[in-house]
């Protein structure tokens, strides 16, 4: 139990609070800085514990994420805390609304997107409880933390909507992280995203692979075909029959041009966009992501170690002023008052620094909360980009199949035009005349 | 010079006249016997010579041609010269008449072809003037001999009408022989109708090499198509993206069978149709036509040796008998009248025998000009039969082609419906579904 004793809260001088102090004046200059606030656990455990004015904390973070080639939105925290505005850059496809509820929120876009529809819910005024007005007991009961995040236990706490209700976002599924099949090691949520990135990365590669494998085979084909329309055989058909014949053949060739054109597109136009659409540098970048938000956890874990330690030092001073203060009432004495005037100074000292570790690992979880929603959006819509990349080049891939279609009966309407031409009397009527011997008839010898 | 002397002329007792014998009875027991008249020199020399009553010598040979396959004609010379009648079998295209003119024929076929049409024109009575009423020297001037066949010299004889005007037949063009280029040796008329028919042959198994060729293509094209079809590239694209992948692949797999069928069909409906359309026989059946026809020809050239060796035999004859004409009249003796009377009956007999000869040439020149006509206009009719399947084959390839192509299309309509219904909300709601993590979001920690 902490005394009721209210700490000087120590002013928070850290790298984030300044880059707060940055964005709360308004300042734009740096675009790849964001902030996000908790969905507080604002009147936790049913009204047990003190209730009264409670304080709001604002918690807000920055840092440079840095991603290339990817659109950066800005989440900012309102410092007004029971104001929660939601802003969502516009989308091309579907722009669902993003609804925060009992959080703050400011959402910009330091691309040229617009913004569209500013509006959200705002249904619980955000903040934490102050601490000295709780019991640590009520505390554990409604609260868990688990691998150093810290979540509401079922059924305690405010009911939470989601951020996103009825678009199966990202960034209202990936909250936990996941076990193992083994159980042994768990992955986080984020990690199951990024994973996903790196399939759909995986399967446009394999796509254009397999049109790659499409274009070989019409190249093939073509080469062939073509070998095949300038073979000599029967060139030397004669007269309708073989002008079909060698239409037949100049077709053929046609036709091998078709497929080679056929084959040439399929190249440009759906396998190089397949293939180059993300390039390298998207893995990279996937890294960067990942490198960034398991920093936020480890840093998060070393928060929590910190709030741990503190938890337990303040244990320990509170103890110590216990025994003191027992000793005391056996045997009053100066130095003895002296010890116990110390002891609460320690332990106050204690509930202090204990206060401030809770604050910044709450900082570091709100910083990571908010780099989850960020980062899990932006996922979300690079997987939007993907498929809609990937449909618009299948659909590519039908409109050439059918192109070559057309363009292939095409070449067989002059073929049909000249087998309609043949006419065995005329044949005979030129061979004859150009291999005729002699068309005087023989007569009977006389003696 | 001749004397006046009609010896009697030997009655013909050759094997074709007993052929002809059997015709003339009506008998139609050998299908394969023919006969022919040739367009005989009546009225030559533009009214010089003896006029009169001028005998027909109706001239006929038969013999055994053995073609397999083919529908034979039997084309027999009428008895009456004046009434010459023709009759040809009924063609499946164009149906010309044939006309014979100056020439007695008369055509039948023992296949089930029935006749049509069989009145022809008849402008000149055939035959052949009485060699007992020509002067040699006249017919010296009016006719020639070429390579053992007699023709009439350019500007003599009656006019030649073709035997099927407007019709380049083949057998009104191929009377004489055809000179080399080097001037060598001479190829017969007949020849040149024989190599066409030998270029045609391969002609249509060059082009069945072709189809075949093309066979192949598409049967490696197929199989290629099928193999990518089955490969497992992008087979773990999820959701409404995948369907319509899957169903690309899946219409590779069609397209695929689609040019295995083209292939197949090409196969047995262009291909072979092609190749075995007059198999090995064929080339066997013209070496027949061409031993016939040779055979024709060395038999006409013993009949001219023998009709030169009579001439001079008649000519030494004479001699003999003028020489000892001129004796008697000089010593008129019993010895040398009876002398005379030898020499003048061996006289009459060399021209008899020149007589026998002469005829005898003629009837084989007759039986090779029968022959000529019937296998000339035999030859004709395959190559317009073979003129016709090709094109018929050809316009199967062509429509081949086409319905592999709407077949083609059609096989593209399903990925174009399955790419129509790709939803990138759709596909992440399936996949959020089933790796969601949790969605209960973090609460910061109290103390």
């Amino acid at each position: 139990m902490i005394p009721g004793q209210r700490g000087s809260h120590p002013t928070h001088v850290t790298r984030y609070e300044s880059d707060e102090a940055e964005q709360e004046s308004g300042s734009q200059g740096r675009g790849s800085r964001l902030a996000f606030g908790l969905n507080g656990p604002l009147r936790s455990g049913g009204g047990g514990g003190g209730g009264g004015g409670q304080n709001v904390h604002s918690r807000s973070g920055g840092c440079q994420l840095a991603v290339v080639g990817v659109a950066r939105r800005h989440v900012l925290l309102s410092k007004d805390g029971r104001q929660p505005r939601c802003v969502e850059g516009r989308r091309e496809s579907g722009s669902p609304r993003l609804e925060v509820r009992g959080m703050m929120m400011e959402a910009s876009f330091d691309t040229e997107e617009s913004f569209d529809d500013p509006s959200c819910l705002a249904s619980q005024p955000p903040g934490s409880v102050s601490p000295a007005k709780r019991q640590i007991k009520e505390v554990k009961e409604t609260k868990a933390t688990i691998n150093c995040v810290t979540f509401p236990l079922p059924g305690e706490g405010p009911e939470q909507q989601l951020l996103k209700p009825d678009e199966w976002s990202y960034c209202d599924y990936f909250w936990a992280d996941k076990k193992d099949p083994q159980g042994a090691t768990s992955l986080p949520g984020f990690e199951v995203l990024l994973q996903k990135q790196l399939k759909g990365k995986q399967m446009q590669k394999e796509m254009s692979e397999f049109i790659h494998e499409r274009t070989k085979i019409e190249e093939e084909y073509a080469k062939n075909l073509s070998k095949l329309s300038l073979s000599p055989l029967a060139a030397q058909e004669e007269g309708t029959l073989g002008e079909a014949w060698t239409q037949l053949k100049k077709s053929l060739h046609d036709e091998a041009e078709v497929h080679l054109k056929f084959a040439n597109k399929l190249h440009t136009e759906v396998e190089k966009p397949l293939l180059t659409f993300r390039g390298d540098h998207f893995k990279k970048d996937l890294k960067k992501y990942d490198h960034h938000m398991a920093d936020l956890r480890k840093q998060l874990a070393s928060r929590f170690a910190s709030v741990e330690k503190a938890r337990k030092a303040l244990a320990d001073r509170q103890k110590d002023l216990e025994v003191k203060t027992q000793q005391l009432e056996v045997k009053l004495s100066n130095k003895t008052e002296e010890d116990i005037k110390k002891a609460r100074r320690k332990s106050t000292q204690a509930g202090d620094d204990l206060m401030r570790c809770v604050d910044l690992y709450n900082q570091t979880q709100s910083k990571w909360f908010e780099e989850m929603v960020t980062a899990s959006m932006e996922l979300e819509k690079l997987e939007v980009e993907r498929i809609e990349w990937i449909q618009q080049h299948l659909r590519q891939y039908t409109t050439l199949r059918h192109e070559t279609d057309m363009f292939n009966q095409s070449t067989v309407e002059p073929v049909d035009q000249l087998l309609q031409n043949v006419d065995p009397s005329k044949d005979r009527e030129l061979w004859v005349k150009e291999n005729k011997t002699g068309e005087v008839r023989p007569v009977d010898m006389d003696i």
